[in-house]
């Protein structure tokens, strides 16, 4: 049953998402006991302007 | 006051969207003994390379 | 796939949890057109002081 | 710690993000008595197609 | 419309988070140019040992 | 940045979390390419009565 949500901002590969996903079910069905297939994982990408930091937004942090 | 998050792989049509929120808040009403107009209901549509299970990707299992 | 989250007042019975979970996860798989084993829900239930519309609690709306 | 997600229709400018991050930031760091700088927002932009109220899509009723 | 979530450390009072949600829907309202009366707020209390950073959990941070 | 959220069964000793977020933290940290500090998990457990599968809630299906 795990079923993680991974809020993460924007821009990574599919290769990194991929090996993300391989890594983190894996730590999961180890740390916690449970079959890897139970484990469910659902990627939420963010933009640079979704996402505040202290009142600032990314986006303009970089700016 | 029930809200509701669906997550589904993207691809449903709008006319799906419409019979599955007309549908699912009658049962929510009906069981939950509540008003219809009080669910909120959010879909959220997943790419198939942001969902895992069992460490895998939905992007690669249907490869 | 279709993983549904439920937030609702706390409260509810065993038996309304168990029909409600039975109703939508029917109305999910017709109108959505999936296998009803793939359909999760995870309810949250929420206490009244835990709950805010237009800025006022629900446990002070009912005092 | 506090993290906030914060769902609401597509639609709004940069402009309107980066006041309201920054306003509710200031909320929430007097009200709960904690650091700015450990406030997080998410902010999640929804489709008409993808909110419903009383089981209407929000996109059908303003049609 | 607007739905938050806001997850935070238990053990604020009652009165806390009263005064919490009034500002932050108020700072909601004004920013996103919304009636009060739409916006939604869902506490979600989080223990100690339900939290991590950097791969420690809060409850061990502070012993 | 990333934020994850652990939607688990309840029960789990506390050992068990700590090993669990170790772990995922450093597996994200690793495959995303950032830094351990910046990683944030929740961990929600859930109850048996409140997770369905198949439209059949997990605390009827042991019974």
């Amino acid at each position: 049953m795990p079923i993680l949500n991974v809020n993460m901002i924007k821009g990574r590969t599919l290769e990194q998402k991929r090996e993300m996903v391989k890594e983190v079910t894996d730590s999961i069905a180890k740390t916690l006991n449970c079959d890897k297939e139970a484990v469910r994982i659902l990627i939420n990408e963010i933009d640079k302007e979704d996402i505040s930091v202290g009142g600032v937004l990314r986006a303009d942090k970089e700016a």
